[in-house]
């Protein structure tokens, strides 16, 4: 396998599986050892751009505990106060901003959501164009289209829970309903990485909420180069037969930049009609004793009900600690030898 | 003593008198070595969380700069960008947001002063809400009950300059006018902690400007445990008389919140009109050679003339700068075996 | 040569030629061994406070970037949550905040521009009044007269890419159009320490755009004490002839707070009729081989063209990553051995 110094994170699927794999097993090591000297010096001094187009507390928390664990210091800025180039505005182009923060840092996150830009993919592109000019790695901090971070969070989740070995079990990724508008982003990346480790994958979500094509085409073809199983399904109990692992979590639909931005209000008036779309105890009790996820801020009540998510079977706070494992290890092996 | 490994603190009241002691020998300690080795590795790559409901500066700079000079780093959050959840929006439950950060930091501060509650004691009931499912110490940055590491810093002052045996001294605490409507925090805090210590408190103040009445019924009771005088006085002049060390300052009255809200224009409007609530030359001459401390901003002109806020007696700088010990101590004491 | 321990830095013209040379030295030796251990422990645990009243990237990512490689942290202060006494309302005094952040940290930094401030002069008179209650240096993160750390960077970029030797060598500071009404700032401190070298200056603008009148005698004071030319021209063209360096660069008029704040409309739209003040590859020609240089954020199609910025002589990302280092360089010199 050739070094990951360097590389960008935009998709898993961008990875490969070995690549994958080192990542997860670093991480389990750094949880195990989380302030061995071996680790906290991996970044030492160095500094790491975090980018926060849209806000977070998660994501912000973890990677600027992850910096500041392997030695390092991870800076919070808004691009807000970056005189970025547009077509209406006199600015500096990506061009430019990328290449000096190429002489500065080791590393640039970005994270940019749905409602920051007008259409969907559009975040894609940006990170792209900073991937383009950038001498240094560009992790994605959650964008448009896929959470990378997310998505090597709840597979190290489901590796400790489950077995390493996931062949054969089977994710549940059914929608929820509620007061939101959430992103196709941890849910697309979920249904990527989990396929390419071999898992059954049942997409359930009433009709009108299809995720993006491309997406769903990449995990079919996961699916069969891995003799998995793929469905999609609109009935909100069938796909909770025989699940190892549920994860609920509401999303737009593919009409949300429909009037040229992202119609907010229109999505969440839609999102709430749907009252059935709930994970509960009722519905869990189809599944193969299966485990909760969710990527957290969970909406407790109308994404799952507040049973299953404190329950016994619940993974949420292991899954979202994971964040700070695998990121710590994806900056080490990215930007350590920078 | 058990270890304080843990500990949260909301009142120095719930800490023991020993334990109080704790922290200020090794806030001593770390006031005269302060760079020393076997100090700048006790939290060595670990993070604190800084919560801001309410900005500040000094409060900031000195929590960061604690966390610094302790090896680790302290993130400056603002809650605004978390969506919690409320009786009207989506979003994150306490027990969520506390659980996950848990497994990230070694410690959270907090800070939610009045304006951002809707009745007197809000902030304090958010800060044992999330005490109760923190597994990390839950530290008061100040809000809107009490403010326990200004209180530690006041007293490490007072005991630099009046010596350690506290027993016998006499503190005034008293009211100053100004465009101002300030928190009720640090005026409890110090008659809390300085009756632990022994010291006779007397509270001035127009009528109409009275304190937390639970308050002032424990200080009663601190007073008379050591055998030291109690006393209220209405009389702007009076307190001064025999003090040791005078403490003015703003502070909102009992009415702030009658409108349903803070009402901040209100309190404004009735402090200003109390002229001769101010601490001058003429007032500190009634003192025994009496020190002047603030726990800063002050308000010069209206709590107190510049003629004794920058006088030989006043402490002011002293006394900001033991908040960077204190708290130092304090998360040494409470985080650095997490 | 007396030691730098405490020194403030609010622009270049205040220290010797040979204190400027101590500082390029050290941050051309830091640039050839960014983390050596050497450099690593200079500020180890010690804390930079940043405060930004104008938002900025570089200067930011730089700052941060240059106190961490130094085993530091600098903090990100935005004085909007400070509560400063102004004519109208209540709060601190810069004599309080600069005391107490005396003791917590080992120096502080201050971004003022024009738009902040209600005169010329005034952003400046700010940071002498910190200076002045300040025990710790206050360094110009650029304000409305001065931007020593952009000078520096500037000057190291000259030696590395013109040889130490800058005598003799011609600057052509020049003004660019578009929609911007940019600070004096950086050209003033970069004819300013130019001519300090030795160089000769031209400084070339459309009619209307002159610079601070007494920052101009002190250049021809400059250049007369060096034995070097100093020329203003109105030309667009005519000071390219000859030029070894080109650094264009728009600012503002003399008349930008006639209305008595800061008319950044009217300047915007004066700039942007002076179509023929660009920087191009024609323009060029003219130099003697010459370099080309800006401070960025670049304003491309308007100070410059694409194909001079991106081109073989230009130094825009050398010099902006010498902020880095010259920032490292001056923070060692005056803040180490605090």
């Amino acid at each position: 396998m050739a070094s990951l110094t360097g590389r960008d994170l935009i998709c898993t699927q961008e990875w490969s599986r070995d690549e994958l794999i080192k990542v997860l097993e670093l991480a389990e090591k750094m949880q195990k050892k989380r302030f061995d000297k071996k680790f906290t010096k991996m970044l030492a001094h160095k500094t790491f751009f975090m980018f926060f187009y849209n806000p977070s507390v998660r994501t912000r928390q973890s990677f600027e505990c992850a910096a500041t664990e392997l030695g390092g210091h991870a800076q919070f800025l808004e691009p807000k106060s970056m005189r970025l180039k547009t077509a209406k505005t006199a600015g500096e182009t990506v061009e430019d901003a990328a290449r000096v923060m190429s002489r500065y840092a080791c590393g640039l996150g970005i994270r940019i959501l749905e409602d920051k830009v007008s259409y969907y993919g559009e975040g894609d592109e940006l990170l792209r164009e900073y991937a383009k000019w950038s001498d240094i790695p560009i992790i994605s901090m959650a964008h448009d289209k896929f959470h990378p971070c997310q998505g090597l969070a709840d597979v190290m989740g489901l590796r400790r829970h489950l077995g390493k070995n996931l062949k054969g079990k089977k994710l549940l990724q059914v929608w929820g309903h509620g007061a939101l508008s959430r992103s196709w982003c941890s849910v697309q990346e979920s249904i990527l990485i989990c396929s390419r480790f071999g898992m059954d994958v049942t997409v359930a979500y009433p009709e009108g909420y299809d995720l993006d094509p491309a997406v769903i085409e990449q995990v079919r073809k996961n699916c069969r180069d891995n003799k998995a199983k793929f469905e999609i399904t609109n009935d909100p109990r069938k796909g909770y037969e025989g699940a190892h692992v549920v994860y609920s979590r509401n999303w737009m639909t593919p009409h949300a930049y429909d009037k040229g931005e992202f119609d907010k209000q229109g999505e969440v008036e839609k999102a709430l009609k749907y009252t059935e779309w709930i994970c509960d105890a009722q519905k869990m009790k189809l599944t193969d004793d299966g485990l909760f996820t969710h990527p957290m801020p969970i909406d407790r009540g109308h994404e799952v009900t507040d049973e299953v998510a404190s329950g016994p079977h619940s993974i949420i706070y292991d899954v979202a600690e994971n964040r700070l494992h695998v990121q710590k290890a994806i900056m080490a092996l990215t930007m350590e030898k920078l």
